[in-house]
């Protein structure tokens, strides 16, 4: 049976005809390699900067499910041209948008979330010997209403397109050439991964690595997807692989380094040491939509009874959950509510941690030589996070992309008989 | 129960956000009315020339389904602005492209034809007191193909509405004011129409008069909508309404007159006077799709029993014309085949004209003063064209506008109770 290759298209991929006929090339090359190909694609260029702007001109408030009807054009225009591209170089394509392909989601407008993939008209498709070409980061509900993805959504589409045919492999085209130990703009000697895990990937991203949304890394997991990441301009450069870590040789313990300087941690001091106080906090902070990243309680202090709850959201959630905390503070009894914006989280990802002790003491050990001073640390299995001062996040990075080996990509070829493009 | 009013607003009239608010207020003014509005819009300003120009840059030749697919898009966008604008002004309102109203067509792309409009999902918002806005111009087939309707898509898009739901009127807004007597560019003391009949409006389209897409009056005629044709930036006036034949007293023999310079005249000289040579003719020019408008077949010469059969095309159409009576020059055995470019149809347009007697004379007498010479002469029940030579088209057109008194629209109101606006 012939192999199925979704590849996916983002908007600076497509952003002009000249370009449209440079991706209608790479489609091509994966169809010559004698694959089936689903083509996902995000709308040209700056086509949802412009249409956002009309609609703004319009209303101040216009409603989410006009503005998907909106802004789910734009990958209509692309698909439609891409397909013409791939017609003119005389291969056999087709174009669909979500409602004609039947991607399935929730009813929600400007953030919905796929629930099923119709592969009908697909398979029917693929099996003429077509290229189909798939409108990405839109969807379509059971009563016909038009729905987009949100942030990301046409890696989305993708990686769910993928799964639902039993893809060999998803590959994401982008502007940039794979995922990075860390940002090549803050340490210049970043390197290329070869392959990472899911699980790496989704810390990486969380932690500032905005190579791929999080929601498509989760669906790929989810459906053990493989992804490649790569550039639509360097054929030749084979990007990242995203796979299962149960496919991979974890011969590293870190994969990547990152750094979020997004975020402001706040201190709710003296707080009473008794149940239900944290939860009341952060239920009031959930149910104002408030993303919570790190938390710290202190131990109870044994004379007064009290302890310090620390927390950090994002700087741009920072003026809700000071009025929220307000609201609260009769309840929370606590003596202040100290603010800090000027803070960093440095944070190294890695599967291979798990299984190797001292690898967070390395970490403390290279900031305490640094004379950084640490203010939080949070885990996970496979992310140790350390709150600094925004100051100090650059060369706290750089030391630890040093320390853990991450200059040269030392990383092994995939396991296994992935196929080329 | 209340009544529905069709809108249909094109591209000039939408073509920026200003534009945009401007008809949302025309659309309020007719929901303040009292009525159940449906509007019908195009795609903005150049929107289509734009697709059109990338596609051209992509492919010499794209294909008809993708094309579809990507003009299809402006509507799309249209449709979501105006929604907003309206919402912005306080009025419930959703909009809806083909595929989600079941706006369904042949299976033919760039120039489908209607077949069905669902109205269950119309009617359902209407009565929850939305204002609906579709998209115009683009269908669906059973299959969920997009089709376009070709060109006066969106009127017909509108007319369609109009009968599928019983509305009360379609209003066509447009840039002019209405349907006149004749072109003003060549005619300035022409008049605006306050009635025509169906019949004479399409006999005037036929006969250039670009007002309306011949295909969306034969739909109104067809399911007896009423149109009214009006300037959405001059709202005071009442434009033009076209309305059945049956509905008007007919006090006038002549509407309209009008030139069309766009055809060639072609005279087959000594063709043999036998059964047949004529739907040979025709026939051939038919399947090569050469529509052909006058034919005059002579009277057949006593002595070398041949006649002269002399016929008008569009003159486009004139070199695929000339090489297909060259593949013919055997069978049709004729001596010669002349063609002449620099002609002009002039043609007087009255569904009064049919009991009244002397009309035809009457022109051709006009014509005659002013030593006009007539070349070859067609009659319908409520047209009488004459072939002149295209120096004589404007002093043609300008002397038959004042001898049927045109200069002032006599036209009465209309018979019975029609709804202002």
């Amino acid at each position: 049976m012939r192999k199925i290759i979704v590849q996916k298209f983002g908007g600076t991929s497509v952003a002009d005809t000249d370009k449209i006929k440079n991706v209608a090339k790479v489609v091509i090359r994966e169809k010559q390699n004698g694959n089936d190909v689903v083509v996902v694609v995000s709308a040209m260029g700056h086509t949802t900067d412009h249409l956002v702007k009309m609609a703004k001109m319009l209303s101040p408030n216009p409603s989410s499910r006009e503005m998907d009807m909106l802004l789910s054009t734009g990958e209509c225009v692309s698909i439609a041209l891409l397909t013409m591209a791939i017609q003119a170089e005389g291969y056999d394509a087709i174009s669909f948008n979500a409602m004609q392909v039947g991607i399935m989601t929730e009813n929600i407008h400007s953030k919905a979330r796929i629930v099923d993939i119709k592969t009908e008209k697909l398979r029917k498709n693929l099996e003429a010997g077509k290229i189909i070409v798939v409108a990405g980061f839109q969807g379509v509900t059971e009563d016909g209403e038009i729905t987009t993805l949100g942030r990301g959504g046409s890696d989305t589409s993708a990686v769910a397109l993928a799964a639902a045919l039993g893809a060999e492999r998803c590959d994401i085209y982008t502007d940039v050439e794979g995922v990075y130990t860390t940002d090549p703009r803050i340490v210049p000697n970043a390197s290329k991964l070869a392959e990472v895990s899911y699980e790496e990937m989704l810390e990486l991203a969380h932690a500032g690595a905005n190579v791929l949304h999080p929601r498509s890394v989760e669906t790929a997991k989810q459906f053990s997807v493989p992804l490649r990441v790569r550039s639509s301009f360097k054929l030749e450069d084979m990007g990242t692989l995203i796979l299962g870590v149960d496919k991979m040789e974890l011969y590293r313990p870190v994969a990547g380094v990152a750094a979020d300087l997004s975020q402001a941690r706040i201190v709710v001091c003296d707080v009473p040491d008794k149940p239900g106080i944290a939860a009341g906090l952060f239920t009031a902070l959930a149910e104002e939509n408030i993303s919570v990243d790190m938390i710290i309680q202190s131990y109870a202090r044994k004379v007064s009874n009290t302890n310090d709850i620390a927390f950090t959201v994002d700087s741009n959630d920072l003026p809700k959950t000071l009025a929220t905390l307000d609201k609260l503070k009769d309840t929370l009894g606590a003596s202040d509510v100290k603010v800090d914006a000027e803070i960093a989280k440095v944070s190294i990802v890695g599967a291979g941690m798990i299984d190797r002790p001292g690898i967070a003491s390395t970490m403390f050990e290279t900031l305490a030589k640094l004379g950084v001073n640490i203010r939080m640390i949070s885990t996970s299995e496979i992310k140790i996070s350390c709150l600094v001062d925004k100051t100090d996040a650059q060369k706290s990075l750089k030391a630890l992309h040093t320390v853990f080996n991450l200059e040269s990509d030392v990383v092994a070829d995939v396991k296994g008989d992935l196929p080329d493009v």
